[in-house]
Parts: structure tokens; C-alpha cells; sequence
């Protein structure tokens, strides 16, 4: 919050123009002992030059230790401290498969699991049903349950999961889950985490869905009961115009990014589904904004497959279409990722993403490749990711001098 | 604290094991200028392939510039913040000499001093009297000394230090010191220091005791009178199981770690008294625990005799002593000191202390040595120390994801 403080102090109008361009999953490992990472193995001649070109460093996005989800890692490339604005899984959940979340929304991120003829839960996730499995239930759930007086939404995400929202006035995401986190035991009823009587009205309206939900779902094998987690409404974050007096633009293909650039006040542009359509986009709405968020997603998809090779041909695509950015003239380039997803891991981790920020007013250090290995060496050292947008509209000549 | 809530909420159990080696002192300066440091002269060739597969930093203590006493800084390596989590000094000093503090108690340090005939102090160290015949005045109080419906226990620490314990229900560590810190002015009354009436209650019971101890000290040379110090109850920390869900296990021949470890909830183990019989202790043990802390003493022993020579041997020794640590290939091993210990300036400093963080997890950097000046171009930087527990989790799969 503090530094929130300092940016609304200092932020001003500026003419300059800012371009975040985030890799996902960027960051990398050696798949053996003593090879190169993912980056350090691609042939990213245009990221060397501006990596030589400009400053670089390794972001860490949460905590040492920690490795981020999706929206907090965004959100720290964004300048939100991750720690302090916390968006509930609910919430998180439905920007993941581009639900319209209203203000007022109740989300909850929903499991669907198999329970024994006393209720008890024998399996957590349903033997993983397929995808088109949770669309059918979703879908006979959404026909086949109603609350008086308010809106359901029931949407299917992947497998097992789906997406529960209620509309109406007055709902609070002051409820414990229902999963009990172990087999061999009951759901557990929706119960209010405080005294006001608006979660006590939700606990009831949504222990009611429940019932009818389960009622629905009996004659269903596996899937014959479920379950709802991290209740959550929009937690009505700074907004960018406000806070960095910024015009920003979001160019991203996937919900979740899409998702989470709405949530901080940024437009959320028509990207295409390529990157070269993303690039394009970018072209075209060039003069209306002042801060652009591009997103490409398959460098994280490739690392969570498993997949060094494939993610080193991703990194490379990314790197032969940096030209048609640069041509733009931004004033602050900085490219960079969420977080690292090492192949080796197939998951996100906790290791420090690589960064370059370029700018006219960068001094360079002495790095001259991108990669894990240079970027250890590089100007801005291991620093937290939320410091990397106040620098931009520093290096963008958009932060008043603070104090005489 | 905020760390503590993240911990908490991340922490998972896994199979995993942590080792976490700590030289004291480790850290050191060149004895003349242009020279090695005591790490840099040491040959230690199991030490440099550990900090060339894994990855190197610094690491300081407390805050720039401060040197920390071995309580906070064990704290610090526990992952503690030093400066949130204080322990008072008469609990140091009960853990020094391995008192058995219960939660209760009321500890203080005392120091014997020298008074006039007027009771104004001359010397408030008696004259540095030998060990020895502080053991023979604190027998001396402790036969001659009581108060109703209390125990009182007196215990030489070393020279003019000793040890004071008062046990029983309802005491209060919020009291004033009794030492005036100025040679020419008298003992000071306790005072408590809040309106509580355990705090005047404890007041009166402390004073009480001075009266007795002067009373039967007054016939001594020099040390005809004491004072009291430091006053402090064990601070209640979080432990280890419960906000890193780690089974923890300490190796340590000195009273001090032992008794650090066992406030954050480590279990005690027999070690011994050679670095043999702790590693011994580690393999014995190895299956029963998560996390080893095994703690070398002589490292900064050597370094506050201002023996720059003995300090590289000892470094040499650990070295030697390496692969039978690491042939229980252990997920991650860290190597460290609490802090610095220079032989030049014969005691502890405030210079941030060489660390090797090594696990398949890491990427290695370009540090092929361990030594202060190798470790200053490590992948970690210089960093807080409190920052390497929660760093060991993540490398050994104990955090789950921060967010969707």
C-alpha cells in the first residue's frame, strides 16, 4: 500500500510509451547437470542485442521459495505486491475460463468427487473425468438448479474442476469450503467465517445449490457429489489509470491474462490467437495507449509438458518477431516472464525469471546474451518483480522528482 | 510475521531432507592486506565442487553493518527474523549454560561488581575474577539465598557473569536493570516497568533477593555486590513443525544452539562432542527427521582467539568431514555460518557470511569456489539470512503454489 502511496504521489502524464512483453513460464533449467537452460540454449539473437543493448536482472515474483500462480505473478509485473493484493481462488477461477465476473460475484472454484452410499468422499477428483464429462454435468447443473432471487452460473474448466458464481446483491466470500481435503470423509456444509448476516445468508443459499446439485448428480458415476473452494469476489484492486496514470492496453489470447489485465484497469484488446496477430494488434491500437501488456502463453505450456526442445523453439519464435516491436519505438522495452516453468519441472517453480528492461536512459551493464546465467550478472541483480513497472515509468520519464 | 502467515499457509509435508551446516563464524577478513580470508586459504576441495554444482550468495544476519550475537543469528538461519523475534538476554544467557528454562521462568544475567563503603560501584566487573570463584559465589548464593514460595537459581556463567532464575507462578519479565552502567553511582533498584501487578509483585521479590545476595557477598574481594541484567522469560516462538511442517533435529555439542534450536521446536539430539560423533548422530537419526540443523563451534572459536592459522584448519576439517554428509544424499544441503568471525578482529562482525545452497533443483552459477569473494558473484546475492529456510522448502518440494 505504501507504495502505492508513492506512485500516486509521483505518477504524471507523459507522451512515452511503455511495452511489457511477458514469455510465459520463461524461466528455465538445465534438463542434465551441466547443460543450458531453455533460453540459454535458444538462438535469440535479437533478445542478445537487446539485453546487450539494455539492463538486466532475474525477478523474483512472490518469495523466495515460493512458486506463483498465474494471477499473482501477473499482478506483480504489474506493480501489485502479490502478498498484499491477494485475488481469491473464486475469482481466479472464473478470469481462467473468461467468466464476466460483476463486482458483486460470488466465485468459487468447484471439484467434482465420488462419494460412498453414506456420503463419505472416495475419491476427491472423480477419477479425473474428462473435460467434455464436467461440460456435460456443468451443463445439466446449470438447467437443473436455481436460487429465488439470484443468478447461477455453473461452468466447466478442466477435468474435475469447474466454476461456480452467484449473482444477486448482498453476497459475501466470507465461507469455509466444503472439500474436507481427505477421503474417507463427509463433505463438509458451507459455514459463515464471520458474524454479519450477509455470510450467513450466503452459507445458506449456497448449502441450498448443494443440496440440489447433489440430488442432480446421484444417478452420475463417478462424478456423484462436489465440492466448493475459495469462495471469492472481486477484490476491487487499484486501477492503472489511477494509480500510474496510465492509458494500458492488454494484448493476451488466453482468459486467465485477459482476466487478470481487467481486474487493474487495463483495456482488454482483440489479440488474435498468434503471436504475429498479437503484434499486430499491437500496431493498430499503438497511438491510444501509453502502457502495453503483451502475453505469449506456449513458452509455460512447452515447460509444463516437459517439453526443453519445444520450449526452446517457442523462446526463438518470440525472439525472430522482437523486430516487429522494436520498429514501434517504444520508449521502455522490457521483456521478461511471469515466473519459470523448467521443463525439467514440468510445473511452475520458484527460481528468478530473467529480465531485460531497455530504454534509451538504461545504462547497460555487461551482459550481452539473454539467459539465466548473464542476467545473474546483470545491473538490476535478483530484485522483487513489483519493482519492475515503477522503474519503466521512471526510465518512461513518468514519476515526478520526490521532494526538492 | 507476514512470512510466518505465508509459511503457514504454503508449508506441506513432503519426503524430502534438508541439512543445514553451520560453521560458526565462518566468515572472516584477510589477516594482512592483499591475503586470503581464513575460508579463502583453507584448502578445501569438497566444499568447492559443493559450490560449484549448487549455487552461492552472502548472507546477512540482522541489517547492514550490525553484528548479531549466536542467538539471533541462529534465528535468523532458522528463518526467523531477528529483529521480530527477540530473545531477551537473561534467556541467552540461560541457554548458554544449558539451564532446562521452563515457559515461566524469569531469567536475567548478572554480573559481580566491586562497591565502596557508601555502595557506589568502583568496578562493575569485579576486577574480571576468574570462573572459578564466580562458581564459588554463585554456590554461595544459591545455599544462602531463598524466597517463600519460590525457587531461585544461581549459576556461574564465566568470570564475572552469572546466571539468575527465578521459577513460580505469575512472574513478570517487565522490570527495570539494576546496573547504573557508570562506575561512582550505586545499584539501582528494580522498577517495573508496566502497572501490572505480576510486574510489582516481581519488583519486590527481585529486590528482596538483591538484599540477601548483597547482604552475604558484602564480606567478598572484590566482588562484594552484584547487579542484575537483562530480565526475560522464554519469548514463545512459533516451532518448526508447525510453520514449516518440518520434523527438525538439532546436532550441536554447545549449550547455546542446542538450546536455541529447542525454542523454535527442533528436537535435541545426542551429538556427541567431535564434528564425528554429530555427523555420526546425523546418520543415526537420518530416517526419524526433515531437517537437520548440525552446528561446528570451532570455526569461531578459533576466529575470536584471533588465530587466523587454526580458523583455515578447522574450515579444512569440516571439509574433510563433507562426503559423509553428502553420501546421505541429502534433497538439499546448505553450508553457512551464523556470521563473521575474523580472526583480525577477534570477535564477531557484521560482514555477510559465504553460503552454498546446493540441490538438483538449483541452478548452478558460475562460482567455482567457496570463498567471500566467490560467493559475491553467486546467483543469491547478498541476501537476508531468514530468506535461506524458506528457499531450502521450495528446493525440496515443501511449498505448495502461491496462487492460481
Amino acid at each position: 500500500m505504501a507504495d502505492f502511496d508513492l506512485m500516486r504521489r509521483l505518477a504524471q502524464p507523459a507522451e512515452s510509451k511503455i511495452v511489457l512483453l511477458v514469455m510465459d513460464g520463461l524461466g528455465g533449467l538445465p534438463i542434465e547437470p551441466g547443460g543450458p537452460t531453455e533460453l540459454e540454449a535458444a538462438h535469440t539473437p535479437n533478445l542478445d542485442r537487446l539485453a546487450a543493448e539494455g539492463c538486466c536482472g532475474l525477478s523474483q515474483p512472490i518469495a523466495p521459495g515460493v512458486s506463483p500462480g498465474s494471477g499473482p505473478a501477473h499482478l506483480a509485473l504489474f506493480g501489485y505486491d502479490p502478498l498484499v493484493y491477494d485475488i481469491g481462488r473464486g475469482v481466479l477461477e472464473a478470469l481462467g475460463v473468461g467468466f464476466d465476473l460483476r463486482p458483486d460475484d460470488l466465485a468459487a472454484r468447484g471439484n467434482f468427487c465420488t462419494v460412498d452410499e453414506q456420503g463419505r468422499i472416495t475419491d476427491r477428483r472423480a477419477g479425473r473425468i474428462p473435460t467434455e464429462v464436467c461440460a456435460r454435468l456443468t451443463a445439466r447443473l446449470q438447467a437443473g438448479t436455481a436460487l429465488d432471487g439470484y443468478e447461477v452460473f455453473v461452468q466447466p474448466v478442466k477435468e474435475y474442476r469447474y466454476l461456480f458464481v452467484l449473482r444477486g446483491a448482498g453476497l459475501s466470500s466470507a465461507l469455509s469450503e466444503t472439500d474436507p481435503l481427505v477421503v474417507g470423509k463427509p463433505s463438509l456444509p458451507v459455514q459463515p467465517l464471520d458474524d454479519s448476516p450477509e455470510a450467513a445468508r450466503t452459507a445458506e443459499l449456497v448449502n441450498e445449490w448443494l443440496r440440489q446439485a447433489r440430488a442432480l448428480l446421484a444417478d452420475e458415476r463417478p462424478a456423484n457429489s462436489l465440492n466448493l473452494r475459495g469462495f471469492a469476489k472481486d477484490p476491487g484492486l487499484p486501477k492503472f489509470p489511477d494509480v500510474f496514470k496510465l492509458r494500458a492496453g492488454a494484448i493476451a489470447v488466453y482468459p486467465m491474462y485477459r482476466g487478470v489485465a481487467k481486474l487493474v484497469g487495463m483495456d482488454v484488446l482483440d489479440a488474435g490467437t498468434t503471436l504475429e496477430e498479437e503484434i499486430a494488434a499491437l500496431h493498430r491500437h499503438w497511438a491510444e495507449y501509453d502502457f502495453f501488456f503483451v502475453h505469449y502463453k506456449y513458452t509455460d505450456s512447452r515447460g509444463e509438458d516437459g517439453d526443453f526442445a519445444a520450449k526452446v523453439r517457442e523462446i526463438e519464435k518470440v525472439d525472430a518477431l522482437l523486430p516487429a516491436i522494436r520498429e514501434l519505438k517504444p520508449d521502455v522495452l522490457i521483456v521478461t516472464g511471469d515466473h519459470s516453468t523448467p521443463a525439467l519441472l514440468k510445473a511452475h517453480s520458484w527460481h528468478p525469471v530473467p529480465v531485460i528492461l531497455w530504454s534509451p536512459t538504461a545504462l547497460p551493464d555487461r551482459v550481452t546474451s539473454f539467459g539465466e546465467r548473464a542476467c545473474m550478472a546483470g545491473a538490476l541483480g535478483t530484485f522483487p518483480a513489483a519493482e519492475l513497472l515503477p522503474l519503466a515509468l521512471g526510465h518512461a520519464g513518468r514519476l515526478t522528482r520526490y521532494g526538492a
